[in-house]
């Protein structure tokens, strides 16, 4: 019964651990792909550079205990953190913006590999066409509510322009859309109830050339 | 002199601060896009929902300091924003597997706009030739020590699959590298003194699913 057993499934974890359960499933994928039968905690401790603590509370939401001496099984631990953090289901997205990054995303086959499904793109600038250069189809954003009726997405990504982004994500929320996935800088801001991520591309740039920009400057003096 | 006023240009800023920093500037390019003049941190924080004192401190990294009942002059506050973020520099950078993720942040022309230059790429495949799909030259990663010595590259992006992102961060280390800009769900360690920048696509994801899950069973419920 997938409805009735929903709420422990998938609890709404603590936001640090939702972001480390990916890095384990990066690393026991990989354990995997070696033919690893078993791998302890302070194991996963010592290559992620987590607290060994952390770790069985982390997977503890997922009810995975490792065995004593003989710890987690690679196969069944990759399975249920696929399976936990959605990857295994089909999430149906649009995209706002088919310029280079939006182009990119919806070329990207590793986001259908975790469980994204863009089924298509809107755009002002008329000469996208039709259908965009991956094959999906490319509509005018007045065209949103409308569209949006056959297309079952509750997603929406935003790779517009930062100075449109709130006016975009205004309209995906006033079409229906309950989760935003934000790629510009701009800090768009929505009702209640509506889930935003945020993935500063431009933010993490500006932190590496400040960090390289500073080395650089001891080597110059050291 | 530019090099002796490094560390007043580029202190070391507080990580906080050097993510919200991008939102002013995102922020104020809009405002100036549509000519506006002035603008308080009242405004910034109502729209932003930062603390208007943090606003404050944190544009005091940049000696910049509002006018009494005035606010900041927008043009100044963008233009100083974009160039101490780092945004006006070129910075070369290779980038470690052209599949699908890698050419489409080398198709992202928003990248260069942020002053990132992808200048090579590297991979394993040979069947991608000697130049991608946008031009810039693909070598085999057995090249990229020799490579690299013409090619001044401070920064090193990561988008193979997960399993060799360990691998390939330890070989651009190795060749000189001191950024590395992980757009694998791995955790990648290394040596101190080589800044290292996360941008977990794939986390985000889980993040959002988990969210969203958890939405759609209160309205079951509800």
């Amino acid at each position: 019964m997938p409805i009735q057993s929903a709420p422990n499934n998938r609890p709404l974890l603590p936001e640090p651990t939702l972001r480390r359960l990916p890095w384990y499933l990066a690393y026991v994928s990989m354990l995997k792909v070696q033919n690893v039968e078993y791998v302890s905690s302070t194991t996963i401790s010592r290559k992620l550079n987590v607290d060994s603590s952390q770790i069985a509370k982390d997977l503890s939401f997922l009810n995975i205990k490792g065995k004593t001496r003989i710890g987690y099984d690679v196969a069944t631990l990759e399975r249920s953190l696929r399976d936990f953090l959605g990857f295994k289901t089909e999430h149906n997205a649009v995209i706002m913006g088919v310029g280079s990054l939006g182009s990119a995303l919806i070329a990207d086959s590793g986001l259908h590999r975790y469980g994204l499904n863009i089924v298509a793109g809107f755009d002002i600038n008329p000469e996208l066409g039709n259908v965009s250069s991956s094959g999906i189809p490319v509509y005018h954003p007045s065209e949103l509510q409308e569209r949006l009726m056959g297309l079952n997405a509750e997603i929406g990504i935003i790779t517009v322009p930062a100075e449109s982004a709130q006016d975009v994500a205004d309209q995906l929320v006033h079409a229906g859309i309950r989760a935003l996935w934000n790629f510009t800088p701009y800090r768009i801001r929505t009702e209640e109830g509506v889930v935003i991520a945020n993935t500063s591309i431009y933010a993490h740039l500006a932190v590496m050339y400040n960090r390289l920009g500073m080395m650089n400057h001891n080597n110059d003096n050291g």
